[in-house]
């Protein structure tokens, strides 16, 4: 079994004005679908960063793959390992909160790019779902959370009619948010993305989202935006409401200070994003809840290595998200299946991406009850659309955008708008 | 795919009189070894301790596992959890130097018996080598250490005619064992089993061994058999002539304290068995290099974990051994192909026993240029023998020997014989 073709293919897809702690989400999401072709006729789907510091690694891996065998992941390694190495990549400017575009995390985020179509590949041609390449389901309903935003109504100078989500900035807002999307979805645990206003408004959300939705586990996570000080201060006010406190604060050292201090548990994306930051980690006690993202952490086999870490040194597992569409939701839910300590409900954008902008064939995937299913079908369990891939690519060429930038783009909103970490 | 037979046959086959920090080898070693069977028509093997606590679960588990896929690895080890938790085993007496025996380690010692099997029948159903189900090779050569022993000529009551190496207990007979060995495997590394004569006569032995193989790189394994003050007064002695100081002294806290005071390497199988010592270990600095041992660290996948987890914390890895036969091998050098950080090369006991005993067909594997190849081979590469399990399985039946015991054994050569450890 040979691969002989790999098809790397950049799309746009609309994304809202969402705050956060940089700024705010430009018009379009940027992301790359992967085709890898065996020479027995399955082809393996991934999908992945679109920024062009990721692109370029990614379409330079198009020729190199030809002829590897899809079993063979540590020649895929090595072969990424190579190009990388050949590919100085820029660092990217939007890369703080989407800690796979770091030019430090060139290689495993290549690297997972392809291992998840080389899996999905491997699983096709054996008729199995991906996730028996992983050692078989635990479960087959992966729970996720709400993921709430504050946002604006539309994005400036309109680039097309505003979502249906409308504007959230008040209290009565945000919990109408988390009301339609735990209606919809049948979430049970939310997460208030946090750092983009002031610390007590956001806190003031968070408890109105507690009076309102007594049952679910809440969660909030300003991004690093808040200084230990305004962490400290703001866990005094959320008083145990929280499941856990994500990356309130920046720096594994600010972390470990805040949960002395606090005993709170604290997860993080931003302060435990590779193997090294895990060691460090370990050493100053600085999280206790890792949040996983195939797209960095080098592919599904190096996400349950990094769970079995976590199960070692006493840390719970869940999954951090960019907006994404079904490739990377169904990679997720195949993994997170397959991790006996998965703590936590998974996070994910997918509630905000539209019906119409999804690249698998029958639409957006269901979510019931906050969970995906996996079932038996064959590899990932979803087919590409090859209609909506080419729409979405012509969409890629036509927005303008090629590399993630929530600074700009608030600053065409306010023109003093400036990176300062952290704000409060 | 399922599973409709699983076989465990405990064997017993010849093992030489070596000398150890406990005591003495019995003249036989037990194993057993697995047969899993799916309703395709392949078989998949194992070979794992065949004491008697170990054997009381594999043989439990044959029935359990009749049914199972043998790609639902997951399953299968909350299906040996349940087992385990099932029948407690008692702990066994020898089992200070074969880790896998420890009671606490059942779980993971019955998994990877079977895992092995599992992964066996996955790349025998895909007409690739097992080490296809770990990622591919990244070395088709795995390098392998000449492991000497100080020993007798032959066992008291002499149960079988005494075996070609003869008596080791002088430097010349060490050094002549291992130009034999050398001579006729081929090994770049040379490793001494110590622990059972006087330290510096043992000490000696190694500068002797350094004088006749300047090239070899050397190590020396007391066993934990040398108290810190021992193992510090023999470190000087020693003067620089290792590639690691394997096991000298006792206890996480011992060799963390010996690693402090002399800055040398250290490397285990005794203190760092499984991932909870791991951890302890990384608190404490105890040791640089961990000995993996599928057998007791849960598989060749957790192998693979453990290894990812040793480049994470700057450890280096190798791999210990017991008495094994081909299919032990076989499996140890399919996972060390995956593993990127291979340190050092390898123990094997496999020189130790019989060019007879061997239960594959075709008889013992070849070590050539100290290595051990794995081809393109279905699955472990290696078949059954029939007659040869029969044979030996008799012999189990036979020798009346069901749990390693060095000391009682050494008790019957000298009757004042003791287990203090650290003994010197």
């Amino acid at each position: 079994m040979k691969v002989v073709r790999v098809t790397v293919t950049p799309i746009a897809f609309r994304d809202p004005p969402l705050l956060n702690a940089s700024g705010i989400h430009e018009p379009y999401a940027l992301r790359s679908i992967i085709e890898v072709e065996s020479d027995n006729g399955y082809v393996g789907l991934g999908e992945s960063y679109g920024d062009a510091p990721a692109l370029a690694i990614q379409q330079q891996l198009q020729q190199e793959l030809i002829g590897l065998d899809p079993f063979k992941l540590n020649i895929l390694r090595e072969t990424v390992a190579r190009v990388v190495a050949r590919v100085t990549p820029a660092s990217a400017a939007g890369a703080e909160l989407a800690p796979g575009s770091h030019a430090s995390k060139a290689l495993s985020n290549a690297y997972s790019a392809f291992e998840v179509a080389f899996l999905d590949l491997q699983a096709r041609s054996l008729n199995r779902p991906l996730v028996d390449m992983l050692g078989g389901a635990l479960r087959t309903e992966v729970p996720f959370s709400a993921y709430l935003f504050f946002k604006y109504a539309e994005h400036i100078d309109s680039p097309y009619p505003p979502d249906a989500w409308g504007e959230a900035i008040s209290e009565e807002q945000i919990v109408a948010q988390a009301k339609s999307m735990i209606d919809r979805y049948g979430f049970k645990s939310i997460k208030l993305k946090a750092g983009a206003l002031e610390p007590e408004h956001e806190v003031s959300c968070v408890k109105a989202l507690k009076r309102a939705f007594p049952q679910h586990q809440l969660r909030i996570d300003p991004n690093g935006n808040w200084s230990l000080a305004t962490s400290l201060r703001m866990a005094k006010l959320l008083d145990g409401c929280l499941e856990y406190y994500e990356d309130p604060t920046p720096g594994l050292e600010g972390m470990s200070e805040l949960h002395r201090q606090t005993g709170l548990p604290l997860a993080t994306n931003m302060v435990v994003t590779d193997f090294d930051e895990f060691r460090r980690s370990v050493a100053l006690n600085s999280v206790q809840i890792v949040l996983a993202d195939h797209h960095y952490w080098g592919g599904l086999r190096d996400t349950q290595t990094l769970a079995a870490m976590c199960a070692t040194f006493g840390l719970g597992v869940s999954m951090h998200s960019n907006s994404h569409l079904g490739i990377s939701l169904m990679a997720m839910t195949h993994v997170a299946a397959s991790v006996p300590n998965l703590s936590y409900a998974c996070d994910t954008h997918y509630p905000w991406q539209e019906e119409d902008e999804e690249v698998i064939k029958g639409g957006k995937l269901p979510i019931v009850d906050g969970c995906v299913r996996i079932t038996e079908a064959p590899g990932l369990g979803v087919e590409l659309d090859h209609e909506q891939l080419g729409k979405l690519h012509e969409q890629f060429l036509s927005c303008g955008i090629r590399a993630r930038n929530d600074v700009r783009q608030m600053q065409r909103y306010r023109p003093d708008w400036e990176t300062v970490k952290p704000r409060y």
